[in-house]
């Protein structure tokens, strides 16, 4: 067992310093990561994962932070995840923090940390994923999935929840507008929130017309929460249509669905990670690699012929039919 | 020869129907676009790719407009290609596109394409690298590729580009502190636009107090260009140092360096996507695929572990090591 995996009992047990550390192993994707995660996996599947998302200056952190009050008055313990997929740009995620851990940050039963991106995308979307299973491991009821912005990158994050809670506030015709183009459907759940700001009644009409044009999915209708999350009002609602929301996927079967969905997604993302970087090895080693990296330099031969030169050598056994699959990236 | 590829000699000749069709068969990542793509290959590596981001505000789209009018004086042909990685929620590269289409739009030796997120990131960069180069074949002599914002995901895609250009504007406290955390290694030529604003000496000073910190890469300190985009202010001079860092990286041997680069990337990429497709493909017939995701649904087994077993079953032949890359995503 490596040193890291000691400290995997030390998670199962309540350990916040295990967790803490944990996430950072997982966080910088080193070797243990994988092994602590095969040893994690069983655990995990308990908690209820949230994922918040809006466009900048909505009050996602706030309104996280006041949920995650409400939350812990009904006793639910809760872990925070902030994702910030721009940090190289911004630093934002980690002053977030830093400013937090002065609110809820204080309580034992919330656990908040944030990640930024290293390397690229893709990277952050896994390492968000296996941070959720610590913290769902570790014990925590609910785990919120917060991201900075509400771009492309940031929905295939939120993508990891149960329930998406779509954030917008009232005046920001851009933002509703943009719901339109594509955010309303990955919304469980709408909240203006500044509903005290003049316009809320429009914001929430406009949404409510929007909504009304969508077919109802599966039989749930996703609500519209007012709130000021600064004075927590509206959050005892919008954590009951929350709950309310986690009852819905369990009794149509719908979470057993999204489970499969997520373990899918997973699966295959490593499943090709994994291959390409066995048969790039090998072809590294067999110098067919920077053979071929030459040749495609110098406009010899094209990058798909290349690969396919590359595959038929060191790929996985032919017999496997891939006509029509210019599309496989 | 398919009916896409009857396109291409038109292309080559000059036929700007074509090129238009074939962006949209390689946009849409169709069967084609691979077939495509090798007839072209062999007619690119002649542009220069210029990249442009920044934050949203900085007038992006308006200097690309008005360092495209002043190449245009020196008799160079341009293509742009307008990247919004976060366009499910704004459709503005579309909107853009028609406003522009008034501008250097109208002129013949200017060619203007948006490109929008469809599905996944990786896909918009794979797109935006094949447009490239059907620019490129066209004859374009000048690639600019213009980012919506200036986020991770854009990055990746300005990554394509020979020359990267990063744009601020005075005023904007946070983009510089922006540019402080990341940005500054990938800019070979920053812009102050809006130069007659406030606070542009401030800028400019702190852009320079930023940049006398970083080690000059290979020979070549970055300039900064005060630019006036809506006036043409500076635009004379951006065209010259753009023009010059060409030069840089000739003598340098530093295009020839990201040229390989270039390929060596595009390669491991496209390698790694159609290994995976192979793979995933004969253990969903084998019926391996739906047994492992089902098990790790139930938590009987890890995601790691039950992608060993697929790579175990269906990927590429043994004896490559793999040791130690818990990191290969």
């Amino acid at each position: 067992m490596s040193s890291a995996q000691t400290n995997v009992p030390a998670l199962l047990a309540g350990d916040r310093r295990a967790l803490a550390r944990l996430i950072t192993i997982v966080e910088n994707r080193g070797p243990e990561a994988r092994a602590i995660m095969k040893e994690v996996y069983r655990h995990t599947g308990k908690a209820h994962l949230i994922g918040i998302t809006g466009s900048p200056g909505v009050g996602k952190s706030t309104l996280v932070d006041a949920l995650t009050a409400e939350l812990r008055k009904a006793g639910k313990t809760v872990g925070i995840i902030a994702v910030d997929p721009t940090s190289p740009f911004t630093g934002g995620a980690i002053l977030g923090d830093r400013i937090r851990m002065q609110g809820v940050g204080l309580d034992e039963g919330v656990f908040i940390r944030s990640l930024a991106t290293r390397g690229h995308l893709g990277g952050l979307s896994r390492a968000t994923s296996d941070v959720i299973r610590l913290m769902d491991a570790f014990g925590k009821d609910i785990v919120i999935i917060e991201t900075v912005g509400a771009g492309q990158a940031e929905v295939e994050i939120v993508k990891l929840a149960q329930t998406t809670i779509v954030v917008t506030v009232p005046g920001l015709g851009d933002d509703v507008q943009a719901i339109k183009a594509g955010i309303l459907e990955i919304g469980d759940l709408f909240v203006v929130n500044k509903a005290d700001h003049e316009g809320a009644d429009r914001a929430v009409n406009e949404l409510e017309l929007m909504l009304s044009l969508d077919p109802e999915q599966g039989g749930w209708r996703p609500p519209i929460v007012r709130t000021i999350a600064r004075d927590g009002t509206g959050l005892p609602e919008l954590a009951e249509k929350v709950g309310a929301h986690l009852d819905h996927l369990r009794e149509s079967g719908r979470l057993a669905e999204k489970n499969q969905a997520t373990s899918q997604s997973e699966l295959r993302e490593i499943v090709t990670a994994r291959a390409g970087a066995r048969i790039l090895g090998a072809a590294t080693a067999s110098g067919l690699l920077p053979e071929m990296v030459a040749r495609v330099a110098s406009r010899e031969v094209d990058p798909y012929s290349a690969a396919e030169e590359i595959l038929r050598r060191h790929g996985p056994t032919a017999g496997t039919d891939e006509t029509g699959d210019g599309s496989d990236d």
